[in-house]
């Protein structure tokens, strides 16, 4: 209750970042007067002027870079990948001596002697004020230039496993983004919103001020105003199948006491900086354990999600000389070709066909690895969750219709299964679902000699 | 200013630790319900089910731990450095594949086979709610069973290497503790105080509540309550001589407009769960800045520091057959032997002998690597000070006789020299001082030969 | 530095409010069920019982408040300002022992007995939660009712009584508002704005986001996400002439550094239920003080303010049969009626003639109590600021041009000369101002002869 | 949740007061340079240039107040009390109107009329930083003057009335003191507790830290660091006899949820200057709340408090002519001379005699209006509690035994019926308590004829 001091800590992280900021561009003025260059300044970073003076150093480092252009940008990441890469003859006296002695003092040497110098150097770059936010945008810049340039990828792993570790569960904050958060914030959410765009500030506001609604993001604490992950909850009477009530404005709002169920119905990442370090699956689980301390008549726990992979699956199905639905699934769906399809009859008639394909999609279309062939299916199976329900008509926008023939599918997380679901996913690729789902699903067969 | 809603992310987490800490109390009763093995919940913790469960598991591996005695827990951290170890087949193979291929990716799967499996229960154990504080605490345990066993080394080598990334200068955060500072924090700093003793809470009040005080420490937003490290500063009129007028309660307290000098008196680190991750560079140099940008007209910032080696090596100089002092010195300081010495007239005769054979000390003296002798003198010329000023009588306290005979020394950070003098020291064990304490110094006759 | 713990103070009482709001929403249900009347109550809360249960009757009584509509609300205000009026009896009595003792104790139980009841229900009816809010509230519905009921006016006296004492200066609290802030408090900024209106979020971020730009509000610890009033600050070179390029969307921010001016060119109250409690006199006070110690270069501070009575006093001028001004510049000025007139060449010619008319109208046309006639000149002056600058074609918007033919003023408010002003205009009615306005106005016959 | 934008009001608050806290030590020294009279600087705050430089004046009028000694200041009271009290003339004037009119403007006038000046002086003192902190200092100042000088009564009920506005119930923040709060904060509980004294530091920590005990304060926003009334609460399974076991340092705290009884201990007023201000009765009932919504199986709410008037009521029961005490009690009473009486065999032949005596003291004994005779009984009854046991052996301390001769009592708060015990009391003077008390209880002889 009193725990404000610690509360304080982070306001004082926030405003050093600002103004470090401001600073930055204050500076920008006198960039021609800095005639010695970003690689020797990174060393010396590295040497023993960078244990006097780290802190200087790391941010007359970033203060350079950012006024770099894009080429070099890149001659720079190449001098990260080359000249502050690994010390080959240290690793060779390294196995020499791990050869000859195979003891632990051997090994934690051949550790050593195998980290390339920049992760020390990255290490060094955080003692800047703002200096992880830096790091963040600079491995994003990385990621474009890697685009066209495979040897920078060592770089990047770099970057990958320090900010695995930086960006450790145990270091992230869940908050509730609503009506009272900074606009500072919320203007990231707006921008960062991947799944159902969010027109303005208006749309903004009905999904996070209303009761029946509820956001939550997880924050560093280096990372002044950024939020990591977010997700958008509406509280419902009963599992959805479509998206877009939950998105209208209906403007009547459920009492939150009446609802049973909780609906996940949009995950959005934020910083590309830190793609492939995952929040999501922490995410969820401590929301839900969030919404249920704060709703404890709250019985259902689903998402509403989209099935990105479904309309090119389909179309491939439909041109497969092997197909594994069914001839008469296939002629059906044919109906799908013609324009606005859904605004008439047809709808209904393909409603089943569409069940068949979609189980059929889910259960038996594998990915190369094994797994689920749909990215959203892979992301929550992994986590724990359960196919729950398949939504047809789910979603009519131009994107959904595009995507997935208007599909939406709920996966269901109880917290008494998510253990068992995951390592069942986990260890047979066992697509955990409902018996409605697996008697519709047409089996491959391939799969089903395997 | 506004920048409050970040402020509150960390209140979040301290609360989220409180509450951790109440559970584990709670949970004690059932302990005997546990049968299963600590170093299987580990390997799960490791395994797929980690990944669905992990903060559960992690949170129960903890209460676990902490019902164990000190036998078990040897066991356990045996078990770290042998189960938990390298796979030597992996490294064998990359060993191999490094011979073979020379390649970056090679080198890095050398490093990542080459990495102790315990680093990554380490980072998943970080899953549980006030995690970090309790690898901390685990961490201090293992020094403990070091004291007789050597091969515990490398399992502290990891935490070492790990908190060194998470307790990154980039991530720590400056506070002043002043008199409107949580109590749970106050007494902290009473407890951690560890160069000149805080009675009770009167004296702690007068080191931190009069205008002319200041003291500052260094937080971790992820250690509850938890001071990483502090100093306490002085503002006074002149570089002081002694310890007892700025430890006394004088009443008065010195208009801060008033004062020229700053003065630090006391460094204390609090976390010895976090030995050899060092701070206290980071935060004299912080706190500078900080106290000019309160009271710019400040111009001296100089530490008032105990010399702790000065008594043991001024005995042995005393019984040496090759003394670097001079017989006449020699002479005069057996006048040290006699009880309070200090008392009487000796005092003003022993002045000079004294200052001799302390700027010899200080000068002439190194340890076997070439550095100064002093452990304090090693830390402040590391980090930039200047050897300023010597004070013969400047801590009269049976402590500060038995360890020095009442030597005090004031070091002095100048920013603009603090580059050249760490270079100094750093490259050539120069040890920069002023040319007072320089010709009062007696060269070693050894070392006047290299 | 570390005040937090008072800074939570205020988050409960906002908590609080917020509650409350969601609990009347949801009994609004059961309305019906409540069939004791609301004076009942008020007397209640007067009553003993009030004394047991204050908060839960005060918040009885504001949710059967809530519940009325316009009818009702009236019929309630009547009550208030009958029934809980002054206990006449009590007040003979009084008078009578006045006139036999007076002395302190028989004029204490005067001023006693003449208060109307409805004071102390409102100091009963603030134990509700939210019942400050709630209470402004009232005032506002009352204010409505009052167009048409003289007789109620003795019950608005009252309220602007005891929210003078409540809202005395000392209890508020000036705040930035900048883009840090909550939305909830932002989307209030924008509503509020009476001056120049935001146009959306866009808008608002131009406003309070540039480094050249402040926005500072008074609020008050029991008015929950409540600014008072607020002003919009431009940091600029010079004394702008116009308003157009401190609104526009010009996308380069000046730095604060060059600055020399700042520019309060928007006021805006926020609670018309606090209209007759004044704000802005400390509002503009306060914020030079802290734009000084944020910008200690800055030697300007000016309003760039509406002459909003300026075109009504033309008109009349130009038609009255003994104008102040004189002939020639009427004839000039019938320019002003053709449509467009400040887009061609007649804005030139017209700039005299319209200075003349702006000087005169502002030193020699005077209202009834012998002040300036423009309002908004009374409310600057009577702050102790000087008349500084009129600028002709300084807001040429279609509301700019109809109330005032675009002419806009600056207002100059220095520290050293407010006092004086103050009392200058108190005392005598005296417009302080520049030569070259006083030598532009011509002299009111009448004003000249007394 | 999100609230902290308002949290940090009070933060600027606390700042500002203690700021100015500084200034006012810094300006001392130019004291002898003020020669213009306290008096004129408050007419001058009541004139125009109150207007102008309000906050500077008031600022100035309390830094001489300070430097005055208590001569001067009991003249400064005395001109409180004469110069700046009615305007005599004004209400003959009223009167008069009242006479002629009746009406509502008349009863305004008259309101207005019968207002001491000092009243809208004290409210612009409020406008100096820490205002409202001086002016409760100030009436404390006079609170010791008006010991010997009953005129100045006038001024401190224009004070109570003045506080008994602003420290209105609506303004009040709880807030819960542990651990965690301030030291700031803790050094006055530990200096303000009134009933059971606070040893140390230690001590505190007893009393607030455990997880069975819990500490409420309330505090005011313009009161900085100041809490205004406070409450020491434990948590046990039955209702205790004996205050010692729960002072006393056992060591071994209650889990929270295993208690069924809430007992408030000990009630501690902090401001002098805000006596006739009541808060007690609130905090009571919303510490209930508070505690209820924590530990909703906690089904007893208790206090356990002192007996104040009971050693001096028995003394003269025992030498009166005519005692309400039966003659076979007073026999057995007089053991009670003998010194230690509590630690033999007597205590046991005393409980019954000591039973009949408290309980005729509560029920029986009146004070001159009718109310309880014991001072802390009338609170409690007087908020609607009711007597719920009387325990002969509960304080044994040196002031427990003189002034109670060791009893206690136990008061309860039954939120069902608080409102009707309240009423039973108000207006009949009737104290609930259960049988077991009743029937112990000796009737007046007096009190049983009326």
């Amino acid at each position: 209750m009193n725990t404000s001091f610690f509360g304080e800590l982070l306001q004082t992280i926030s405003e050093r970042g600002r103004a470090l900021l401001e600073r930055t561009r204050e500076r920008r003025g006198d960039a021609a007067a800095r005639s010695h260059g970003l690689v020797e300044l990174c060393e010396e970073l590295l040497s023993g002027r960078g244990e006097a003076s780290g802190a200087a150093l790391a941010r007359e480092i970033f203060i350079r870079y950012d006024e770099l252009t894009t080429g070099p940008r890149i001659a720079f990441f190449e001098a990260l990948a080359t000249r502050f890469g690994v010390d080959r003859e240290r690793i060779d006296a390294a196995v020499d001596a791990w050869a000859r002695d195979g003891n632990d003092e051997a090994a934690i040497e051949l550790h050593l002697a195998s980290e390339p110098r920049r992760q020390e150097l990255f290490r060094r770059l955080n003692l800047a004020p703002g200096g992880t936010a830096a790091l963040v945008s600079m491995r994003e810049d990385l990621m474009d230039a890697m685009a066209h340039r495979d040897d920078l990828s060592p770089v990047d792993q770099d970057f990958v496993h320090l900010f695995s570790s930086w960006f450790n569960r145990g270091f992230l904050v869940l908050r509730r983004i609503d009506w009272s958060t900074p606009a500072i914030i919320l203007e990231k959410i707006i921008r960062y919103e991947a799944v159902h765009q969010i027109q303005d500030w208006d749309d903004l506001r009905r999904r996070i001020d209303p009761p029946d609604r509820r956001c939550y993001a997880f924050f560093h604490p280096a990372l002044v105003d950024e939020p990591l992950i977010f997700v958008e909850v509406a509280l419902t009477s009963g599992i959805p199948r479509a998206i877009a009530p939950i998105l209208g404005n209906n403007g009547s709002a459920l009492r939150p006491e009446s609802a049973n169920t909780a609906v996940f119905y949009s995950i959005s990442n934020c910083q590309r900086g830190l793609s492939g370090v995952s929040f999501g699956s922490f995410l969820i689980k401590q929301v839900v354990e969030e919404i249920s301390r704060e709703f404890p008549r709250l019985s259902t726990f689903v998402t509403l999600s989209p099935a990105p992979g479904f309309a090119a699956w389909l179309a491939r199905e439909r041109e497969s000389n092997n197909p594994i639905l069914l001839p008469e699934d296939l002629a059906e769906l044919s109906e799908l070709d013609k324009p606005n399809w859904w605004q008439d009859g047809a709808a209904e008639r393909l409603q089943e066909p569409l069940l068949h394909a979609a189980a059929t999609y889910f259960l038996s279309a594998r990915s190369g690895t094994g797994g689920a062939l749909d990215p959203v299916a892979r992301f929550h199976l992994g986590n724990g969750a359960r196919l729950e329900q398949l939504n047809p008509f789910g979603d009519l926008s131009e994107k959904g219709i595009a995507q997935s023939h208007g599909l939406m599918v709920n996966y269901r997380y109880d917290v008494d299964e998510i253990e068992k679901n995951h390592e069942a996913y986990a260890e047979n690729r066992t697509i955990v679902t409902v018996n409605g789902i697996r008697k519709r699903a047409r089996a491959a067969r391939e799969l089903a000699k395997a």
